[in-house]
This record gives C-alpha cells, sequence and structure tokens, in this order.
C-alpha cells in the first residue's frame, strides 16, 4: 500500500462530467488499496473569469485581494470533487491551503511554500479518507491567503507528495508525457519513459512546458518521483498499465537502465539577440550594462562575454522578443555613453536550441556531433552557452524547424 | 467618530456597477469621518450556481463540503469590493470568516456563531483601513469552514457589529425599510421609523421578510442599533438623509417618541390546519400526536389544546401547507389508533393574520377591537394564539386581504 499524490489540471476539472471521471480514476487506485491525496486545479476558465471582474473594477488591483479571489476556484473544485468520490462509495474531505496548513512567504501572486505541516492530512489518510487539497495557495506568516501563480497547483502537488513523503505524485494533464522534442515539429518525436529533474529542469526552462519549473525544482530538492501522465484516458484503464504510462521525472540516474546519452531536444523561439560592443574592460562593467535592463524589467536569458582583445570586449546577450525594442532604448540612451561601448547590435529574431541530457556528463564529442549537425546544414551559430548537462546554441529563428529535426536524427533520438 | 457596519445583499453586489455603487456609498460614509465595517453577500445567482454544480454531481451532496463550495461566493465579494474601494482611493482589507476569526459551531449548512474575535478587525480600523468581512460563514472548532445558512449574511452582520460594539449596523437591501404591512396588500401601508427588535421579531417570524430572523434575535441580545434600509439610493445622497432613512430596529423603547399601540399587521399565507378529536386526555399525548410528525421533519406552528369533557380534548396546530398531506397520512396511519382519537379533520387553505405591537403591553382591548373589526367583516375566526406582544388568528385563506385590510384601518395604521 502506497501513498499516492494525484494532480489533475483545469481541463480535468472542466465540468460535471470530467469531475466524474477524475473521480472514478482517483477510486480505481484508492480501491487498489493506495492512500489517495488529490490535488485539484479550478475548473478551466474559472480563474481568468474572476481576475477579470477584478480588472474591471480597478487596472492594477492589490495583489493581495487578488489572491483572496482567485484562490476560490480551487475551493470550489477540492469541495466538488470530494462530493464526486462521495458519489463514488468514498470517504473524502477537502482541504483549503489554509486548512493544512501550506505555508508560504507573503509575495502575493507569486508566492513560495515555505513548510507544509502533513499531521492532519495524515490522520485523515489513516482514518481511510481520501484527502483533496487545493493547489494554487497557501496561508502567509500573518494568516492571509497567498498564490503560488500560475501554474502553482503543480508545485503544491509536488510539495504536498514530498511533506507527505509520498511514494509518487502523478501530474494528469492534456498530454501524456514529455517528449523527445515538440510532436508538431519532429514526427519522430517518441516520449520519454523518463527524465531525470535536471533534464526535465532543463527542458522546462527551455521551452518544453509541460510542467511548471518550480514544481520540478521541488520533485529534485526533495526526491519525489513525480510522473507527467494522461488526463484523456479511460479513468477505468487497468492500473498496472497506467502505473507504467506517461513519463517518470526520477531523482536518481538508473544505473540499470541503458541511458541514452541525449534525452531531448529543447527549443525556444521568440528571442531577440543583443550586443554591445566595444566596451572598456573595466571592473563592474557587466553590471552597468545588464543592471539597467533588469531594473526596467525584462528578463535576461543567455550571456556571453568575450575575452577582452586591446582592453576592450563584447557583451552578448539574449532578450524575449517583446522586450527587444526597450532593451535597445535602454541601452542606447542609458548605458552606451555611461560605458563608453563603441556600437550596440542586435537581431530580433533568432531562436535558442538545446540538447539536453544527463548522459552527456560521462560522453565527450556530444558539441562537436551538434556542430557538425548544424553545419551540415548550412546553419550558423550565433551565440554558444553550455552547462553541464546542456549545450544551446542561438540560430536564425527560420532554421529552428530544420535544426531540431536534424539533431533529432543526429542523436538518434527517434530510436529509443 | 462612529463606528459602523453596513451589510449589502447580493444583489447590490451583483455587477461591477453595483459593486461600484457600493464603494461609492461606504467611501461617502468613511470620508464623513466614520470608521468602516462592510459585509457583502456573494454576488446574486452565484451561491446557487456553485450548489447546483455540487448536485448535479451527487442528490444530498455533504454539507462539510457544500460549505467549502458556497462560502467561497462571499470571499469573492469581499475582495471584489476591498478593490473597488481602493480604486476610490481608500485603504481596504478583505477578511473571511475564518480569518477574523468569526467561530461558529458544527452544523454545516446552518451553523450558529459562537465567538467573534474582534481584535485584528479593530487594529485595522485603527489603522484606517476599511475592513470587508465575509457573511454567512465562519469557523468551527476543527478549523472547517461553516455556513449560517441562507440570509446568514443579515446574521454575519449584525453580530460582527455586536462583536465590535459598533455605534450602528446598517442593513442594505432591495426594500426600503419595514412597513405596517404588505404594501403589496394594503396600499396605504407605511413605513415605520422605528420597531422593537421584539417586534421585528414577530413580524419577521410572521412572513415579513426583510431580515432573516436570526440576525433580529441578534440584535435584540446584544442590543445593536440596527437599521433597514434601501440600497437603489444614489449612493451620493446627503449623509444626513441616508442616516435617518429606512426603518431603525431599536433595542429599547423610546419614552419620549408617540408610540402606536400596534406597529404592524403580518400575515402567513400557505397554512394548513389539522385537528384531532376526542382524544382521551392522558399525560404524554400531546407529545404522542405531535412527536411523530416532528419526527418527519414537518414544521408545526400554532398549538392548541382545549380544556378537556368528559376526560377528552381535542388538539389542533397548523403545518406549512406541503406538508399537509404528509402531516394527514402519519396521524392517520400512526397516531390516530394509537391514541384511540376520534377523528382527524384539516383544512389545508387558511391563513394567520397577526396584530403586532409593544404598545399591547400597556393598552387593554386590542384583542377585542381585532376581534370586533374581522366579525364587522364576516371573518369567522378559526384559531386564536397570543403573546405579550401579539395576537394571531387563523382564517379561511380567501379573506387574508380583506383582514389585513380591515385590522390595517381599524388600528389606524394609515395615519402614522
Amino acid at each position: 500500500m502506497a501513498l499516492i499524490v494525484h494532480k489533475y489540471g483545469g481541463t480535468s476539472m472542466g465540468s460535471v462530467e470530467r469531475i466524474k471521471n477524475v473521480a472514478k480514476r482517483v477510486a480505481k487506485w484508492h480501491k487498489a488499496g493506495h492512500k489517495m491525496v488529490v490535488v485539484p486545479s479550478a475548473m478551466s476558465g474559472e480563474t481568468n473569469r474572476l481576475l477579470g471582474l477584478a480588472r474591471d473594477l480597478k487596472a492594477d488591483p492589490d495583489p493581495r485581494e487578488l489572491d483572496m479571489i482567485a484562490s476560490t476556484g480551487e475551493q470550489v473544485s477540492v469541495g466538488l470533487l470530494a462530493i464526486a468520490l462521495h458519489a463514488e462509495g468514498l470517504e473524502a474531505v477537502s482541504y483549503a491551503g489554509w486548512q493544512v496548513p501550506i505555508r508560504t512567504d507573503s509575495a502575493f501572486t507569486k508566492a513560495r511554500i515555505s513548510e507544509i505541516d502533513g499531521e492532519r492530512v495524515l490522520k485523515e489518510l489513516d482514518a481511510g479518507k481520501v484527502v483533496v487539497i487545493t493547489g494554487f495557495q497557501g496561508v502567509d506568516p500573518e494568516g492571509h491567503i497567498a498564490t503560488l501563480g500560475r501554474g502553482g497547483s503543480d508545485t503544491s502537488a509536488v510539495a504536498i507528495a514530498a511533506a507527505l513523503e509520498a511514494d509518487e505524485c502523478l501530474i494528469y494533464t492534456d498530454v501524456d508525457g514529455v517528449y523527445t522534442t515538440d510532436p508538431r515539429v519532429v514526427e519522430e518525436a517518441r516520449r520519454l519513459d523518463r527524465v531525470t529533474f535536471e533534464e526535465m529542469l532543463e527542458m522546462a526552462s527551455l521551452g518544453s512546458k509541460v510542467l511548471q519549473i518550480r514544481s520540478v525544482e521541488f520533485a529534485g530538492k526533495y526526491q519525489v518521483k513525480t510522473r507527467v501522465l494522461s488526463s484523456l484516458t479511460d479513468p477505468l484503464m487497468p492500473l498496472a498499465d497506467e502505473m507504467h504510462s506517461g513519463t517518470l521525472i526520477t531523482f536518481e540516474e538508473d544505473e540499470n537502465m541503458e541511458k541514452a546519452v541525449i534525452s531531448g531536444i529543447a527549443f525556444q523561439r521568440d528571442e531577440a539577440r543583443i550586443a554591445v560592443m566595444g566596451v572598456p574592460d573595466k571592473p563592474g562593467v557587466a553590471y552597468q550594462i545588464l543592471g539597467p535592463v533588469a531594473d526596467a524589467n525584462i528578463d535576461i536569458d543567455m550571456i556571453i562575454q568575450n575575452q577582452s582583445v586591446n582592453g576592450k570586449t563584447d557583451f552578448t546577450f539574449t532578450v524575449g522578443r517583446g522586450d527587444y525594442q526597450r532593451a535597445l532604448e535602454i541601452l542606447n540612451n542609458q548605458v552606451k555613453g555611461h560605458v563608453q561601448a563603441e556600437t550596440v547590435l542586435g537581431d530580433p529574431k533568432v531562436s535558442k536550441v538545446s540538447v539536453v541530457g544527463v548522459g552527456m556528463r560521462s560522453h565527450v564529442g556530444i558539441a562537436s556531433t551538434m556542430f557538425r549537425t548544424l553545419s551540415e546544414e548550412g546553419i550558423n551559430i550565433q551565440m554558444i552557452s553550455t552547462s553541464e548537462i546542456k549545450i544551446s546554441v542561438l540560430i536564425d529563428e527560420k532554421y529552428t524547424e530544420l535544426a531540431v529535426r536534424a539533431l533529432h536524427k543526429a542523436f538518434e533520438l527517434d530510436r529509443g
């Protein structure tokens, strides 16, 4: 008998019929002898409807009050799901985040979980009940409701699984797992049976938006076995099949498994590249260039500084395409003269393509295979950035699909 | 500077425009120097929508889960109203019942308030904030959300006013006060400037459904000056006018006021009369007759037992018309033989008409005026029941309007 956490997204909770299906699925797991905790999102559309009302009253509503309003969507969901579970003949009880309690900081609309007290939930589980807990929210040190921001229910589910030392956290969603790359770009993309949380972290931050990145961080930090799987399957499918479907995110590298060197090809369109050229290389110059951009709330992604030549150096970095014009203006008006740069250049149409895999650590030649493959396709590499388990390159956006397909094939990801 | 509690019903909160009007009205009071607490209901229709979803999942949903769901309507309202108050340039903060906390028992869907801790709210008021508190709900000893049942926001507002020792509790609603009788029946019905809480209690329980009866009980028990007034007036009307509009429910009889003997004529249609005739008069017989009816969850209203003659007596009582057939069946099948009654009779088409007034205590002749008036109209009295401040009679339903009009005139209620 295991302790299992299920998380269901807003689409899975979107109607009375779908809520009944969720209840049937949970009942199946419970009847197989597992202790069940379920974390449902708000019914799809509900949170947007409520926040829309708030914005009709005031253009910039107070975040603390927004959280008071937005948190109700999940509260309705847990009550409804508990009732649907009763209709399946189970004992079930719902809890709001503050009732567990799930403690957070006071950063309303983007709070972080600080602590979860699992005692009350464990007591209910021991009494044979299914416990349904609101995702997306907790309670701050002053007793105010604080939400975790969009996608926060993933994080709630993993954090609850960690606090309860659950055997597995199953994230039911409208895709059936994590793929070697986007199946809309590469037809041969394969679903991965497992990825490590580090790979998932790189995949998530690089644009494979299956899971909210903070939930992956939590899974890694607290070593929570997390599985991403489809909520669109028959809720009464055999448990043995369901238990091995989707993609398992593991916190350990499986020694017995014939591990592919590369797990996937991630990519991020809508990037823009900016270069500040011929800057006298003095201590503090990086901050002088990037500080004003960051102060304008512009996210900076890749950053490269060349070896200086004759005391001068070049800074190149990427921003989201929507921030490109604003970043250029800041650099030209506030930074260029100040740091005595020769010129500021940019390209608003670039993509980032990355190969990701923990196998990279023990294999040589990954970078050269990547660069050769792109070269053979005639794709110019504009920037390179590497971490322990990924290599990212910046290329002209029009070559994105070509690059992803070529790399997918070169690393034999279609072969499994 | 006074401490004032405002309560707004679901219609007043029914749209973004109406919420803005509520905020304008509250802002006017706040700017006049008053400390303001506001208790809004859920947006009209919202609670029904949510409970409908629950009933689609299960015919008899768990009350504890219903409260989890239903309480969110008010939580949305407090957040929205706080934001609307911010838009008016005020500092405002919302609180859910559990955050105050408003403590209740565990009778989910019909809980009773046991205690309100006003410390946190008073601190916010001292800091110059408007405090917006969810009506209709509180938290039980185990930390579960419990709602007070329909109309519970009136009770919340009065109870909060009592806990904070507020100077006045203003209940804004879609009528502009308490009338001498229903204006739809008697054109000359007048709005009362004030009624005592005891009169209001009799009026409310007798069918003048302006305020939830428990809120009136609270107002009396804790001596809360409560005013019922219209939310349909211009929110920016002069404060001096608004402060004296509507009907004030006082806990004291005003000595200086030329008090009418009778305050109003209340009536309740849809009653049914049942008589159990010729019952041997033994100890316990009342319970043997009424027990099985009450056990079937049928509310019994007026009860009369005649003086016994030759060791036999008659029991007469009234029930709601919807329960008439069921009550008759119970009496004929379970009770009649058991208590050896001679016969069970009934009339499903009767009304109760009552004259109510604290002045009755010190005036004689009220009953005779009432009976003479009805007699002059040719209306037969089927039952009579009296309390210290009211006299109720049961009559054939078809005479309801005639009786109410005649009594309204006989007691000169049209003259003020």
